[in-house]
């Protein structure tokens, strides 16, 4: 059985698209949150219960609606909603690209995350477009691809972070294994007035990316090519580890 | 200026006691979430506004409470609130320890690696214990700590993650420089009917560190050091771009 989760919520386009390529060939089952949960990082519910909504279309199950965070739904799918451990998560088509340091706040990476430290393989695929809602040519990547995350399996704690550039079929020059690449929100915040005269803050912002040392997730997606980079939870910056030592530090 | 922030929400003692060791001897403010956010991750508020309320003590201002999560609070604090980028950040004291793959889900460490990326030196601060509320060690251990900080730099992109043992002062080993473990919260749900007899779930579950390679955040702490872990946010897992590019991929 398949996982299928996401951050947009159960209804976005995004996920529909992977249930549509997916489910008529294999055994797949969807657990994700029933609002959407964009940019809610690794976020994990504990100050509050989680209901569970099923979800059906035409008689059949489609899956459960959880009022939750997209690591919520993996959790709650793996240890209380599926009848046995899923043999792979996949979580996506997000609205927007997940790229370079913006990874952090990505609801749909960590929901591959959260499947990686529980031990089950996982695929994270975001559409580097915000407004382009034609899913198909990565739904269609990722029919094709899974069978290939099944076959080899992913070392214990890793996930694959896949980015599809929101091109037509034949314009996609490929597929690269990439880094994650180095990206900034440059951030500005619309400063408004309320009806009560209270002032409130907006975040806006524009994208930056700074890595060109080549082979970054952005420079593929950009070139046109489908990127997949490797990724797992441990944020140890290591080559600063001796640096650090040699700091006279003492308690 | 140093921005003192965390996840515990801008009344809980663990910054206070960060705010009584440091403002004496330097320019302090804080900027924090205006409720308790743990276990947000690296989640930032895109779909509401942030509100603002100013805090003030004896006349004195403390600084500024914001309806957002920690990630929030840096952004908003660096790029609106303050009259100057800070030279510093400092997130915590936390009330429980941020160590192992749990990092991934601390809003407490999510605060100092946007201020990484921002490119202000950040420190998160954590206290091993979820009930011991005697922050005075961590803090002391701030106060001796941050002019290293402050003298050395951090290269670009790069916070430290601080966890200190809930032991007497005399009890502390020392520093040990350390990398993140691998930990895990082996799931549990508790499930339970609501009044209308709906049913609902609530997180529980064991904390487990798995890791036995030794110089791991997790050991240090538990043998009685301060551990120090320089983190980033480049998810990659390296070891695997190479492998990952002998599998045969094709689109």
């Amino acid at each position: 059985m398949i996982l299928l989760t996401n951050d947009d919520g159960f209804t976005a386009p995004g996920l529909r698209a992977v249930w549509d390529a997916l489910s008529l060939e294999t055994e797949a089952i969807i657990v994700a949150p029933e609002t959407e949960q964009s940019a809610v990082g690794h976020a994990i519910t504990l100050a509050n219960p989680l209901k569970i909504k099923e979800m059906k279309e035409d008689g059949r199950l489609l899956g459960y609606a959880v009022t939750g965070t997209p690591a919520d739904c993996v959790k709650i799918a793996v240890t209380e909603l599926l009848p046995e451990p899923p043999k792979l998560v996949i979580s996506g088509v997000n609205q927007g690209s997940n790229m370079g340091s913006c990874v952090i706040y990505s609801g749909t990476v960590s929901a591959a995350t959260e499947a990686a430290i529980m031990g089950v393989p996982s695929i994270a695929v975001s559409l580097d477009s915000w407004d382009d809602r034609d899913f198909s040519v990565a739904a269609e990547f990722v029919r094709t691809f899974y069978p290939s995350v099944l076959k080899n399996g992913l070392p214990e704690g890793v996930a694959l972070n896949v980015n599809v550039p929101a091109l037509p079929r034949d314009a996609i020059k490929g597929v690269m294994v990439t880094r994650q690449g180095i990206s900034r929100v440059i951030e500005k915040f619309d400063k408004r007035v309320d009806p009560r005269n209270h002032t409130y803050y907006w975040l806006a912002g524009e994208l930056t990316f700074s890595d060109t040392h080549g082979g970054t997730d952005c420079e593929a997606v950009e070139e046109g090519y489908i990127s997949i980079t490797p990724i797992h939870c441990d944020l140890t910056r290591k080559d600063f580890l001796d640096p650090l030592r040699s700091w006279d530090i003492s308690f």
